[in-house]
């Protein structure tokens, strides 16, 4: 398993340690397990970190010790990381590491702790005058993780050559007559041949009406001549996700299969040739949308235009249309941020096309990082 | 997919009903997925229910409409649902619908709500006289999902008998020489196969030492002479979760292998044998755990005895050791409860041992689920 060198986990821990600072808190609370990995290296499913301006206190249980102590002396340990082990519920361990903090503020991330788990480290920090305080925090770690360093974006890279591999060896294998079904485990058995850890979400593949649905579960209809298939599946490689999508016609595509996907396709070249540092996540939306619109097909784009690629597959930068409702922060891209592009056009009762690739914003524009063609296959 | 049919839905939603009336709560709000599968048979990744005494509002997006109407007239259409569309965010859709109940009590998921999303309907809502009150509540829902209907233990019992089916292939065709990895994606192609939706979990091959890691990850390491070979895997068949594990010896086995191997083997024997209606889940693990003691090998068992299976892989009951602080609730097992029995003995640097199968508590006793055999494999 491909793991964080520890001189970029020091770096990502700094950069916390100076938000820390700017919000006055004395110590952060990361409960969400996304925000652990990247801090810490630690894959496993349950863990509590504890940081301050000092210290990394590392919460687990009897399941992990071995594993957490075995990274010690490698080139990619945590850092500083102090091994607390649960004593009793992780909770109440996590209320007696943070109760020995008098009169501390100490921030948890509010979007990723349940309001239970909250009114219980209240009840067991209690409220003399000198136990700490709990002060919700909103992506913290998460702004940090928004920017790739050298390290992930190495990775995403092999890992987007690796998607696009298997992209390739699909559109070349795929024969009319398979079921969605049969179609979508191959596409799994060759994320994992390819030597990714598991597929990074349930893999769409859906033909003819179905494609009309843009997250339609594989069933076992055939596919058949003149349905559009849209293809879309990704994979977990070193913990990072990545993410592609392909429509083909089986046959010969009809008259308008193939007005739907030049349009779609030029939407998505739009969108992908208008990111460059300092541009607004809203505008690669709306070149995406603009492009559409000129093929009278804005109505059938019901989604947004991408979404950030890491630990999660779904992560900031969201590439969304700029509307009242949508958090309006952050907006300008930043070199080093990865996301999809992945504008559809979807016709109820008929079908669909999506296309997506996976990118990277370059100090100088954009990198992009799946490479299969775009080209529409008929097969 | 299998879905529940209308009449189960209806159940299951007139069992919330009387917990929210017992607990003088005028609505409910569902935020937990798998909860809201349970009440309406959606599978999608985002919505949110809105249960009053007579009303069931489903909040949805676009990208799931169709999917929901399609289910009208058909036999599992979830009775009473009327279709919210999302109108901006979700939870500015949600606090409109709440808005409106003048003075209710609203109850909803304390362990399933953050912080965040909590104090954003709250803001919403406002402090008016007539606002309605939001109320913390824990585990409606699951309580009610703990005790299997009939259609859930057909399901999970077709489902656990094609896991079974898939264990005893494993066990005839494993070789030494693989690597974890290799028989880890073969598991899990296998699991494919037999119609199971995907992995419940990330599959366990863990081979020698790793053997001693009951949470270990498949490495490239080779099923090499000697080694105890761990293989712990699951599947998700129409949204049931079942779960197995076997542990086999590449050649034939040491007698300390053997010895090790008998005791857990024992110990699951007699964990299964105890179950019975009025049974104590603590009492379950007791039988395990005194089983390996008299073996010597009671510290060699770190984990809990079993969990419950449902649409969650880990789900109550809990089958673990009474301690002040477990949570003491719901001590006595009920007919139609669902749970894993699984065992385990392991030993740092040198390997381990889990054997695990899926039960039924029943009327009279238990019933295995699970049926692959228990002797040591030795291949």
């Amino acid at each position: 398993m491909a793991q964080a060198p520890s001189d970029a986990l020091s770096r990502r821990l700094g950069a916390v340690r100076r938000t820390l600072a700017a919000q006055s808190l004395d110590a952060l609370v990361v409960v969400a397990l996304p925000n652990i990995l990247y801090l810490t290296n630690f894959g496993g499913s349950s863990a509590i970190v504890v940081m301050t301006a000092s210290r990394l206190l590392f919460i687990t249980d009897s399941r992990y010790t071995t594993s957490v102590a075995e990274t010690r002396g490698t080139p990619h340990e945590c850092p500083e990381l102090e091994l607390v082990l649960v004593d009793g519920s992780y909770d109440a361990t996590l209320s007696k590491v943070i109760g020995t903090m008098a009169s501390a503020r100490v921030g948890f991330e509010a979007p990723h702790l349940s309001v239970s788990r909250h009114a219980g480290l209240r009840a067991r920090l209690g409220s003399a005058r000198a136990a700490p305080e709990l002060v919700p925090t909103e992506g913290i770690v998460e702004r940090a993780r928004v920017v790739k360093d050298a390290y992930e974006l190495g990775l995403l890279r092999e890992a987007a050559r690796r998607l696009s591999g298997v992209a390739a060896d699909l559109l070349a294998g795929l024969k009319r007559g398979q079921s969605e079904l049969e179609v979508a485990l191959g596409i799994d058995w060759q994320v994992r041949r390819a030597g990714f850890e598991r597929s990074a979400f349930d893999t769409i593949v859906a033909a003819g009406p179905h494609a009309a649905l843009p997250h339609a579960r594989p069933s076992e209809r055939r596919l058949d001549e003149g349905d559009l298939v849209v293809l879309d599946f990704g994979g977990v490689y070193g913990s990072y996700c990545v993410d592609l999508t392909r429509t083909v016609s089986v046959g010969q595509a009809t008259a308008r299969a193939r007005d739907v996907y030049r349009a779609v396709l030029d939407a998505h070249d739009r969108a992908i040739a208008a990111v460059r540092p300092g541009a607004s996540r809203f505008d690669i939306d709306a070149a995406a949308r603009a492009a559409l619109d000129e093929f009278g097909f804005a109505e059938a784009f019901g989604h947004g235009t991408g979404h950030g690629l890491g630990i999660e597959v779904h992560e900031d930068p969201r590439i969304v249309r700029r509307r009242p409702d949508v958090d309006q922060r952050d907006e300008a891209l930043v070199a080093g941020m990865v996301f999809t592009i992945e504008p559809g056009a979807y016709f109820p009762g008929w079908g669909g096309v999506r296309i997506e690739d996976d990118i990277a914003v370059t100090e100088t524009g954009v990198e992009r990082l799946t490479d299969a063609t775009t080209e529409l296959v008929e097969i």
